[in-house]
């Protein structure tokens, strides 16, 4: 029986794009879990781009982590001890938002939901393809992006995967598809393994540039936009939308380091001249459509139609380096880390 | 029988609010109609906002106007020649977007549309309420805005005659409607004449002071935003959307008279935020639904819970004036222009 575990604490406020000297790894006492608590230990840990924020002093939406307190995260675990009657040791679930960067940690009950582990898909599915990672590109896709056959849909940050799951949908649709990508080995990636008919790289290009790569690769406009980026992509999208185009707005992480009031996009007039439709969503408004949609997903992974696209890092001590490269768009796909099953 | 009629030319491109200088008015044989058009007298001119993007020379959704050329409008006329087999003269219609600001013009029989001039409704109501004027707010508030009773709908350029209709169509969908409007008189008017809930006076406020006007007259956020106006109205209530609002973009008058580019609105992330919706839209697109909308419009007109709001002016020398006031919000309904029949 193990009585320790080791921990990557938030040893200061990262600057910038987090680094090794922002942590410290530190091994303590396996956590006793309170009253209504569980201790679980980690399978799988999720590198989310909004840990980052919560790193900040100054996080709004989520307490910030505080110093010299392990760092928050999504997991994967099997529950080791449990002070709740709804769970036993050995139940596998997702700690939403409330594991750490750590061998084991306590969750609260309320935040730990039971997974099936003995479906027939790899286990980490449940931290990407069936989680919000997965169902926001099949709800934007699907209800604002409304694919037709032989519409041409256009998918910003499309070798992320989001943005690649957004595009396969809407192949599945029988859309043609045209990726924007920060590399040009991303972009043969798109074309060759995910199926899109074509992609080009944005990086060193203004709007203008841009604008021409989408008219060239969209020569009918774009019937559907799905953008996690923002910005001077978005302003080039908007230059080459068709009639009555639908813009499905799932982030902008272009803007999330920028500085001072953003500007919107400076066609936004556009919107009104195609009579084009922008919408905001947020995955988990669609919490009760969320079986039928992993159902259906489901059943294109196995008939090959979807691939999904993985990034995944072995053991705690990779951790602090992926997350950097997830900044530096680095990563090729979900990120995700596995940890040695007892080696915390 | 007349041989010349006069007509206001564009002599430059307006920088700003049109002025005088920007037009030139000349006296000019009547034009000779071509095969498949009409020779008309106007009889009305609509002063429409789009006017002045058409004299932009990279206005992209229409032909700009070329210099030296009669300045395109809408008018209501009576046609004195025909070379279209379904025109006679003394047939009565709105030339939509293809007559001039002139007492004559040719115009393409298919853009000219007959009217009943014996209906019990005065005649220039074809060119306000039974036109794209009345009907842009009857589809935008409606199919746009999809009006729940109970919700708030906010109206921007509210004691104007779209903004006006939109928030009255929203009234009698039970809405609470909220205009905002450029005087306390227009305010006052909005509130006692057209029943709005509450209005409030836009001037000389910046975005901060706008969004606190908003969030104390739509405690519960706004479910509905008509924007006539875009700029810092559209991002005050942009600020206080509540979930799921829809917008519909109706226009942006606010823009129409600046140069270079636009930035779009500094809290366009608040669409995801609020997972709200913006629609562009243009009226013709619902054609085959006019007559539908123009007999429920009637039916409101006749129990009185429409009202129309018209400012009509005298005469082709009041036109470039009357335009101008348009920009400085001086206006209190649609504005037409009544010609002297025959005196062109």
């Amino acid at each position: 029986m193990r009585t320790h575990t080791r921990q990557i604490i938030l040893a200061r406020r990262p600057d910038g794009i987090p680094c090794a000297d922002d942590f410290a790894l530190r091994e303590v006492p396996l956590p006793v879990p309170a009253e209504g608590e569980l201790l679980i230990e980690n399978l799988y840990l999720s590198l989310d781009a909004a840990i980052r924020s919560w790193m900040k002093e100054d996080c709004t939406y989520f307490p910030p982590i505080p110093l010299g307190a392990p760092v928050r995260s999504t997991a994967l675990g099997r529950v080791l001890a449990s002070r709740h009657p709804d769970f036993r040791p050995g139940d596998v679930g997702v700690a939403y938002a409330c594991s750490a960067w750590a061998g084991h940690a306590t969750v609260p009950a309320a935040q730990f939901h039971r997974v099936d582990a003995g479906a027939d898909h790899p286990l980490h599915y449940h931290l990407s393809l069936f989680s919000a990672m997965g169902l926001t590109p099949y709800f934007g896709m699907l209800d604002i992006g409304r694919p037709r056959p032989g519409e041409t849909a256009l998918i910003s940050a499309a070798a992320g995967a989001v943005g690649s799951l957004a595009g396969q949908i809407a192949r599945i649709k029988g859309c043609r598809v045209v990726g924007i990508a920060g590399s040009d080995e991303k972009c043969r990636m798109l074309v060759d393994e995910f199926g899109f008919d074509a992609a080009f790289n944005y990086k060193g290009k203004d709007c203008a540039q841009l604008s021409q790569d989408i008219a060239r690769l969209c020569p009918d406009g774009v019937d559907i936009f799905f953008d996690n980026v923002g910005g001077e992509i978005l302003d080039a999208a908007l230059l080459n939308l068709a009639m009555f185009a639908r813009i499905a707005f799932c982030g902008a992480i272009g803007d999330y380091n920028r500085q001072g009031p953003i500007p919107g996009p400076y066609h936004y007039w556009q919107i009104l001249a195609r009579c084009a439709t922008v919408r905001g969503f947020l995955t988990l408004h669609y919490q009760d459509r969320f079986p039928a949609a992993i159902a259906e997903m489901r059943g294109w992974l196995a008939d090959g139609r979807l691939k999904l696209s993985e990034d995944i890092v072995q053991g705690l001590d990779s951790v602090v380096p992926a997350f950097a490269r997830l900044f530096r768009g680095e990563n090729t796909g979900k990120l995700l880390v596995k940890l040695e099953t007892g080696a915390g």
